[in-house]
């Protein structure tokens, strides 16, 4: 389908446009009323998920609202697991929980190998879905998490603050580390191009928790899969761009740019400026707004806005977007003030 | 007194030293029995730590198990703002919290002046019973907690995911932000000379959420009130060495190495090979294993220690030390393991 508003994929494609491109990671989410009473009809967070007409609603809410240049699929990073069978579940407060966490290499060993188009078809069902509805306005985004972080997820039961559990499994049974995070890239590469064959136009791969990790670490669990996952997209679609995005990493931009990904994201404790210097032009860059200024006034937004595009400075590949998800308690209209900055400013 | 093991303080001083120092963030703490045993005893934290003899015993018991270079005072970084009146107490599981917390521009104005002689008598009397009980074997380190660090448990009650409310004070009441800050910082540099005063040999700041910040906001609202710290206890105590700890900051280490601290704490996310980069041997640098390491078997930790002073590789001004500190669940004979590693591939 021939998407109208473009900019986006020009961006990513390194092309020059005549402003920067904006959309922001959980644009739908919480903070909306309207999200809320579709959550609130679902009762709970995988009925919706699972539910594609409520996919779709959710997906395109934020575009009813605000000016944006691409809309994101709602789904969560934990489908392949579950899909696996270990047993998600949210617990209000506390995130998301597995039944049946990964232990030993055993646990690893019987693992069922997963056919996204089947096995996660209420996630195509969801991007057929919007993207017909969505008739090419902008791009859909679609997405997976990172090897690491499913496996800080899997072998944790949930959350975790020090990631004790999933570092040890790293460090004592590497084996089974490194078997578990191949059959997570193997998933996640058909996951994508199932993806984008049921309608995604760009895929991000997100690895939240990558910056928990030293640089050789991060190299070595996450990064190499991340890769992987890259190149499987790109075998199948060439045309496709892949955003990688790790939070708290930093100087490993650098070991980034050297996978064939199209732009990397960016959080908000790495100007953008030394981000361009460590990744050289190889690559657009996504971000990189501190979610917490939606918090401030208006005119203090604006200026950080501006902030963020000046750090970038000129020349092609800026995406803009918050170097984290928004927070469910942030006021929508604050939104708008945002995706207004970066268009008046962007265009200067 | 004269120190009869003084290899830290001659390698904060950027002399050649026959091998590296190690101690170890929280390495008195949760982790040992005995700790726990005084810990009961208090019934709740800051009885313990009110208590000069309970303070000096624990404070000495990872000396008694470990061949380290040196100790640290065991006490709490929020003993300022709980000498302001903001009323610290601890619930289990969730951490530090204050019953006042601060709100507007009028709590700020509000808070006292402290005198640490008077007003933190607890903590030099600790200081001064430990320093005469531990006679010289190794220094003795104070420390403090950065001003913005504090400024987060003071303006959001207690700990944070997202310093939702501790950032937008800085954005929306930016005027009484600065206030406070300069209130935290005069206090701190009085606490810190009277802590050297009572027998501390070196002295540590800990900015525990300096990363949470972008670097333009780093940069004015915790930087500059660190190097404040520092250049007021040079002025007073220009010998005593002076550690800045500011985790996750990764490129800020550049700046940092131009305030006059003798050296920065560096945790695992950055190589030291890039912290000596970037800090151009004008500082000692201290780190960086992650904890996580701990949990692993002894061959790996000894692998780990080996890599991360590799990693600094030859010449003066490496502290060996955590990324962060010990965690309660940890085994204390793994802390040996890691000494042990340390002293053996360093003399090398």
């Amino acid at each position: 389908m021939k998407i109208k508003n473009d900019l986006l994929l020009r961006t990513l494609r390194l092309e020059k446009t005549e402003r920067t491109p904006v959309w922001i990671m959980r644009q739908a989410g919480r903070y909306l009323p309207e999200y809320r009473e579709v959550r609130a009809q679902a009762g709970d967070f995988m009925t919706m998920a699972r539910n594609p007409e409520m996919v779709c609603e959710v997906t395109l809410q934020p575009l009813r609202r605000f000016p944006l240049d691409a809309v994101i699929i709602f789904s969560d990073i934990l489908t392949i697991p579950d899909a696996m069978g270990l047993g998600l579940y949210f617990v209000t407060g506390e995130g998301p929980k597995f039944k049946k966490p990964i232990i030993t290499e055993a646990d690893v060993d019987a693992l069922p190998e997963i056919d996204a188009k089947t096995d996660l078809k209420y996630v195509m069902d969801g991007l057929k879905l919007t993207s017909k509805t969505l008739e090419g306005e902008v791009p859909l985004l679609g997405f997976c998490g990172s090897p690491w972080t499913l496996l800080t997820y899997m072998v944790e039961g949930g959350s975790s603050k020090t990631f004790a559990k999933a570092k040890s499994f790293l460090l004592n049974q590497s084996k089974a580390a490194h078997k578990l995070l191949q059959k997570l890239t193997d998933a996640s590469v058909d996951y994508l191009n199932q993806q984008i064959a049921s309608g995604a136009n760009a895929v991000q791969v997100f690895d939240s928790w990558g910056g928990s990790l030293s640089p050789v670490m991060y190299e070595e669990f996450s990064l190499t899969y991340m890769k992987q996952i890259v190149d499987g997209v790109k075998a199948v679609n060439p045309e496709i761009p892949v955003i990688l995005f790790s939070k708290g990493v930093q100087h490993n931009l650098a070991k980034m740019a050297e996978t064939r990904a199209d732009c990397l994201g960016v959080d908000w404790t790495t100007d953008l400026s030394l981000a361009r210097e460590l990744t050289k032009g190889k690559v657009a860059l996504q971000g990189n707004l501190d979610p917490c200024v939606l918090y401030a006034q208006d005119e203090v937004i604006e200026k950080e806005v501006k902030r963020v595009l000046d750090s970038y400075g000129e020349g092609v590949g800026h995406v803009f977007n918050l170097g984290h998800g928004m927070h469910p308690d942030m006021k929508p209209e604050k939104l708008g003030i945002l995706i207004n900055a970066v268009k008046k400013y962007s265009q200067q």
